[in-house]
């Protein structure tokens, strides 16, 4: 990872790249790497689809080494849903594969003319930019099914379905997984979108020949990891919960915490919940000859993952996430994991963000665009998205779009992005990062859930206003960290409780890089990567004011706790306060 | 004008109305009125469609009086299209009545739950507000005459249309003329959108059995009137080019200054302007029997709009305004008078800016919507949003909307309002006030075309960037003054060139109300209100960073002058420091 790939593809006369050192992001990756890129060469004010926008595509730090969890791609750029500078990350192959080839980052620039398709061939005799369009419109099953024809099983592949080549705000990037499938989604904030206006419809990257990555101490690696993988498997969470019933195990905790966002977040429980679990789920998935736990890249031990199987036993899905099952499930009022299996197929064949999607559906149903509970009308809605017909296209743009066209005031969205499952008002810490992320509504930018509902790293009441803001501040700086090394965000319930188990992350870290790196380390890191995207959303115009949840969550109680979000304006600006 | 009127939409049981004293509003009126109470009483981050947002009317200061030109009523509001504060004013008959009524402001506060659809009555014996689901998805034509068969000929209306009810993003209100045609629109910024939020469907304002409002010194009144009208009649914009060819003089102007914006803002210059010129257009409205010289208010003694006749000599519109004229012609390419006609006429029944309506297609023509120059096609997509389809209710939140939804990267708004008919590269001091303005793009914010090609109140050069900043700063702040008066904006050109005429104006206001004012005061009354609405858009999140052209102006220089926009960030951000 000693190079960055920059392709210019708005240059005359065709795409251009040139191959430089990786100069000062010598020893960073991800989200550290794509956010400072973006930060220092992008216009704050850019228009997100415009020629001066960049799509950075960063392997994390110990991606492609031999490494437990490390296979997260960040992709980074200013997001056309937001407006913010945006880092979405994914699991799938391709981090570690084009860590292996050396790749610090690739940085698409600029923006062609005319209407040419482009596909990126990587491997480790150099780069092959190629007009392919024959590829336009297909989507991302399609879309890899036919590349594997072309490039066969070895490679990753990086891809946009349709939704992306129409630049719709919700698009996503897909990344294969090891068994190619297209269901690893960097899929927040429109970078697929961004991806389509580059008119980039695939990245090809094959590490054929290539070795993992050697660290500096190699023995010391090899002996931190295996620590580190220990620590992993004794824990609740990593070792037990997630591998059993993948993150959908959550479905029961928050309906039972009230805190689980119901018919467009009118209420704090579904009544339906159970139906729809990661326990009924995995199941199903067992029962239909399918699977329950299932890892999205080589060299994951936590196995979170899955594949659901319809009833005929054929593949449909990988195992949809919680957040998936809650956006397209009680958020819709459906309680029916088939339905919720297909839309979030669709999802992933379009290519566009599942939260994005389901919040979408609920704002429509808002709308009376559908019944709540409908699932027929919400496969309706979403197959509108994949003709891209008007309605498609609305949807397709976002929570916050179909809101504005159909006059729904009650739009769960901030900086423009979907407010994801889990309600800020009984659960006050998790409205804290929704509100001040330097990326609209994010769960995983400081998943305050862990430590309100989950007990991991401490125990703050979800119902109070105390304490959540530093929850939030310790928790988005450790993630911005964590985000950067490549390493999957799971990892952050063993290393939270377990002070040996992030003892063996700091060890892999220095035996990787010859370093001394400390916990104070990580820390300044995290600030480093919050510091370099709230510097760009300033530039960009972003103020306290948008730190702000909407108002209905200062405004309208919700059952059961029949709470407000009530942590006060001055404490939300003391966030960054560090 | 001693009174307020407060409506509470969504008060328990049914609307509740109180009538309170004008307080600290005395002696105001317009802008000043609206804006001042807008930025007390509204939750800046207030949803703009929800129970906090407010919808203020207000009469001008000399409304309701003998007065020339007096006849202005100002709607305030948080914008659902901006999300700043708003202030949009129009003609027509409804700010004298209310003056005449006595009120100060009308402020429709709450948002009733359930589907009725409410009509508000006001005369001189009280308020009535009632349920009338018969009005329902009326348009303003026929809603209007609908109303008239149950209130008569005697009142004005103030109506929106389908696109108000439907909330959409560039909903309208409308005010009946005085041949009772809703034709005079506070257009900008969905101020219809609030009211269709509210569910107030009509005003009807009726002043029968009143008077004029008494001035503190009739004979004083009388006098500088008389003066004033004087100073009107003999300046050449406004006693000659207005009367004769009504605002759309400025076609060949500014086609010939290089700086009419054709096919979205591509080029300066449009080939056939000549045939949809004022000059053109006032020779065909003769022709057919309608007329190019008539007021839209009484006591108007320019006379700058007409009656647009179709060819068998059936009204069709009232003259279209330059800016529609442009937006619907040469920014679609369009060069046929009866299709922009047509288009106008639309508009205003379904309830729409035409400035956003007209730029809104130029985006969807660059979506491939539509062919620049298909007249046809343009009149199928407002027809689109008369229907109300999912394709019509994007065209009808604006520019903006449909440039996320399609994916256009060229699109000329700015904070949500789309950009008028003057290219801010070959004129660079309406640039300044369409970026800094308080509203959103307006070229009536500070209508520096007076100055930059004009040669009214002076000669600043529109192709260099020295002094547009001060032009457009003083500009500004006369214009939040005059707009607060109840005038008419054209007045600006005759007290701008003529001091006599200035003094006229002062004389008027201080035989009004028996005070000693000075331009000075007229200045200061400027700067309050600017200031109430800059206070509230910071607190709103607005920043430097949004007063701003969209970056294509920066970049993309535009025939025939090859000029981008160039006047500096640190220059922009003098133009509120007096």
């Amino acid at each position: 990872m000693d190079k960055i790939l920059r392709i210019d593809m708005g240059a005359q006369g065709g795409p251009k790249m040139t191959t430089e050192p990786v100069g000062e992001y010598l020893g960073l990756g991800g989200r550290a790497t794509t956010s400072l890129i973006v930060n220092k060469e992008v216009h704050p004010l850019a228009h997100p689809l415009g020629a001066e926008n960049k799509l950075v595509i960063s392997p994390g730090m110990l991606s492609g080494s031999t490494g437990a969890m490390t296979g997260r791609l960040s992709v980074g750029c200013k997001s056309p849903l937001t407006g913010t500078i945006k880092e979405s990350n994914a699991g799938g192959q391709a981090a570690q594969v084009l860590a292996r080839l050396g790749y610090a980052a690739i940085i698409l620039e600029g923006k062609p003319e005319g209407d040419e398709l482009y596909k990126i061939f990587i491997n480790k005799d150099g780069v092959k930019i190629s007009v392919d369009n024959s590829l336009k419109l297909l989507d991302n099953y399609p879309l890899v099914e036919k590349l594997r024809g072309e490039y066969g099983d070895k490679p990753a592949y990086v891809t946009i379905g349709s939704a992306g080549e129409r630049q719709l705000l919700a698009a996503s990037i897909a990344c294969t997984d090891p068994e190619l499938r297209p269901t690893r989604h960097c899929g927040r904030g429109g970078v697929g979108a961004v991806m389509g206006s580059k008119k980039v419809k695939a990245i090809i990257l094959d590490d054929s020949g290539l070795k993992h990555r050697t660290p500096v101490n190699p023995e010391k690696y090899r002996d931190a990891n295996r620590k580190f993988v220990e620590g992993l498997r004794k824990h609740p969470v990593t070792g037990e919960g997630l591998p059993a019933y993948g993150t959908n195990v959550l479905t029961n905790v928050l309906n039972e915490a009230g805190g689980y966002p119901t018919y467009n977040f009118k209420t704090g429980v579904f009544p339906n919940g159970a139906k729809i679990s990661g326990e009924a789920q995995a199941e199903l998935e067992v029962k239909r000859g399918g699977s329950a736990t299932h890892g999205c890249h080589r060299g994951c031990v936590i196995q979170c993952s899955g594949i659901f199987n319809d009833a005929e036993g054929n593949y449909v899905t990988k195992q949809p996430e919680y957040e998936t099952v809650w956006s397209h499930g009680g958020n819709c009022g459906i309680d029916d994991l088939d339905v919720i299996a297909r839309l979030d197929y669709m999802d992933d064949n379009i290519g566009v963000d599942t939260i994005e999607m389901g919040a979408t559906i609920g704002v429509a149903m808002d709308a009376g665009l559908a019944e709540f509970g409908d699932g027929a009308a919400a496969i309706r809605l979403v197959e509108e998205v994949a003709k891209g017909t008007p309605l498609g296209r609305i949807l397709g743009c976002g929570a916050e779009i179909t809101g504005k066209v159909f006059g729904v005031e009650k739009v769960p969205v901030v900086k423009g992005q979907a407010i994801p499952a889990y309600d800020p008002r009984p659960i006050q810490g998790i409205g804290v990062t929704y509100a001040t992320s330097t990326q609209g509504a994010d769960h995983t930018a400081g998943y305050a859930i862990a430590t309100n509902i989950l007990k991991v790293g401490g125990d703050v009441d979800p119902l109070k206003t105390e304490g959540q803001v530093a929850l939030s501040r310790d928790l988005q700086i450790a993630t911005a960290a964590i985000d950067s090394t490549g390493m999957c965000l799971f990892i952050a319930f063993a290393i939270m409780d377990q002070p040996e188990t992030f003892q063996a992350l700091l060890d892999m870290l220095n035996a990787f890089y010859g370093t001394n790196l400390t916990g104070d380390d990580v820390v300044a890191l995290g600030k480093k990567v919050l510091s370099a995207e709230r510097d760009f959303n300033k530039r960009a115009g972003f103020t306290a004011q948008h730190d702000r949840l909407p108002r209905f969550f200062y405004t309208d109680p919700i059952a059961p706790h029949n709470q407000t979000f009530s942590v006060s304006d001055e404490e939300m600006d003391q966030v960054f306060n560090w």
